[in-house]
């Protein structure tokens, strides 16, 4: 959480924290400025002190929408450095953010650095910042870091606007399985038009559309995925293809607030008509895993203790899986979870680690998605939903939508 | 072009290049790639040689549409690497990329860096090879490196889908206009339903559906900013204002492909019903000056040559530009435009540069945005338009939509 940020930089003993980039699109700065329509800015916070926002002047009305301390660039400086290097920027920005540090009275110490910025330019600018600064230390730590972590906890204003995405997602959910149901059927595939089949392009897009009419963003795209597709976790599905009666279909859903704000994940199989036998059978042995695993996590517990779980749950079931088969593509080929908030896989993680900082700890918000995968058959099932770790330790689904696995058609 | 790829490699003496992140939302992987679903990638290309993408096993599909040569990562070396680091992703990440150089046998040289990754970790890993390959040199540039280089001229077929989300951004500004021309008008306010005046955020939520049914993103928002907001560039528009006859409205909207491809860049400024004479005069000025650049404008001239043309042509009608007067609100208030593509400020840029790489060259895709500011008088004016310099040295603009001040009213 926010509040912990201060704990945390005595801990992680980080002597200032750096957030560089857009607000939006970019957790880092949604996170420190609440998001909104800064294209580039600089958040710096001294150890014990209050943050302060730097900004462009044409930026100067959505700046102070962030209701943070603010302050200009120094824009005469910024003439003046283009000037003396004949234009390189990269030595602008070293420049300008040398005098940022200085002005701040920072020459030595460490800084925990965040925000989505190109690599090789971020790469640049702060090696030369260190070359000047020898005492300063620059640290980030992706999976690790000290926003990182405050963010894996979410106060209860953050878990609202999770359950909110939840709310759009199921609505989405909803009209994507009352517009299946009702297409005509032919020869087993489903038609939209008379001589039109449907494809997976054309509902995609009936899909962002109805996103867009909830306000909501989808910059990673759906996973919408028929037969061997959803055999592939990661295959998004082939646009060309048909929709057909008793083939799975993996609907994996993750769209954010407008602006690159909050996430939330969401995964269903279906079949639609009918399920063939094999499917059915797998099927049953995912959602028996799902409930088992809803009835024994435990606040506090490492997310890998309920990875470790299904696997073996799975492989009790006589299913190959990533721990009883390294790399293998047939049974539970990927891991149980990942927390869920301004990315869509951020801490806790069901990595086995040292540490605390994988723990489902009140406040965590997190998905589990286990899922079983046969490519040669054709056949893969996937089951998400997105929880909450409440204040209490209990968890909480933050969404209500039927797992079933037959859509019959209504046609 | 990404055919001057190899030619750059040579030019700027880089030995490799090397792209990392996901492919969407990412320019520099959606530029090798192709974009698609790719959640993370890596690609590799030794001068001389074709490149080669890294994915994880469960994205092998998504890798394979990209066409490229593709190859997993070492999984069980990953496993290996996270067991010796007792989870420390970074040193995980470092070994990966370590073992990745060495097959390459790539150990010593120049290695160009791109990629949207947060930069605390892209500096922790790239500073860890760097200690491992000391005479190994990572590069990048954000405005001036080899791959911004090569993607500042486009190919006929960027240019194509530059065009076609032209052709969208016109769609949606026609429907935007029909739209407000519709509304019913009491005491000057424009209403939706009775009692219920228009506000900014209920059009943009229109603006998002219109390029949602279009297939087009709008991750970084758009500007729909009225009166005393107009009059700041980079204002967003306050959510709860009204729609006024008489005021100004800066509508300047960038909408991309579907996934963080090409974007396009339009600006209108409007006054419905009628326009106040104070804001005819300083229209009919920026409208003077955008004609008299679209007569000048040469091609392989220095864009800065025209920003300079735009100051002038300003200040000779009695304005305030940031040449005359450095900081200035008022007046023509910032530079006279950027390049297109998969960024939406990209090269080429109006700074005034030493080298070439700012000009106007043929298959340069870039936007003229003349405008002026007035705060005070709570009049904010822009004028914006896409444009090709075409193989033949020609001027293009590559949409076709009206320079009308007055949006005279239907109802």
């Amino acid at each position: 959480m926010k509040s912990e940020i201060e704990r945390l930089m005595v801990e992680d003993q980080i002597d200032l924290l750096w957030v560089t980039g857009p607000a939006f699109h970019n957790p880092a700065m949604v996170y420190v400025t609440g998001g909104g329509h800064v294209t580039q800015a600089d958040f710096f916070k001294k150890r014990g002190e209050p943050g302060v926002l730097f900004y462009f002047p044409m930026e100067r009305d959505e700046a102070a929408k962030t209701g943070l301390i603010t302050k200009e660039y120094d824009y005469s400086a910024l003439e003046k450095y283009l000037k003396a290097n004949h234009g390189d920027q990269i030595q602008v920005q070293i420049m300008l953010y040398e005098q940022i540090l200085k002005d701040l009275n920072f020459q030595s110490g460490r800084v925990a650095l965040f925000g989505l910025i190109d690599v090789g330019t971020g790469f640049e600018i702060i090696s030369g910042l260190s070359r000047k600064f020898p005492g300063i230390e620059f640290v980030g730590y992706k999976l690790d870091g000290l926003l990182l972590k405050a963010r894996a906890t979410k106060e209860p204003e953050e878990v609202e606007r999770i359950r909110n995405m939840g709310k759009i997602t199921v609505r989405v959910a909803d009209k994507l399985v009352d517009y299946l149901t009702h297409r005509t059927v032919k020869d087993g595939i489903l038609f939209d038009e008379p001589g039109q089949p449907l494809t997976v392009s054309k509902v995609k897009k009936k899909i962002n559309l109805w996103l867009s009419e909830e306000g909501a963003e989808n910059p990673e795209g759906t996973i919408l995925s028929l037969g061997r597709d959803a055999a592939v976790p990661h295959s998004a599905g082939s646009p060309d293809d048909f929709f057909r009666e008793g083939v799975p279909i993996v609907f994996d859903i993750f769209p954010c607030e407008e602006g690159g704000g909050y996430f939330h994940d969401f995964t269903r199989t279906w079949c639609l008509g009918y399920a063939p036998d094999e499917v059915y059978t797998l099927y049953e042995d995912v959602l028996d895993v799902y409930k088992e695993l809803l009835s024994q996590i435990e606040v506090d517990q490492p997310f890998y203790r309920y990875h470790k779980l299904t696997c073996d749950l799975f492989e009790e079931k006589g299913h190959p899986t990533i721990l009883s088969k390294k790399g293998t593509q047939d049974g539970f080929v990927h891991g149980l979870g990942h927390g869920v908030g301004l990315d869509i896989h951020e801490l806790p993680y069901y990595h086995q680690t040292n540490g605390d900082k994988n723990n489902l700890r009140p406040g965590t918000v997190f998905a589990i998605e286990p899922g079983l995968y046969y490519p040669d058959k054709n056949i893969g099932i996937r089951l998400e939903n997105t929880f909450w770790m409440n204040p209490e330790g209990g968890l909480e689904n933050l969404v209500d939508f039927p797992l079933d696995l037959v859509l019959p058609m209504c046609s």
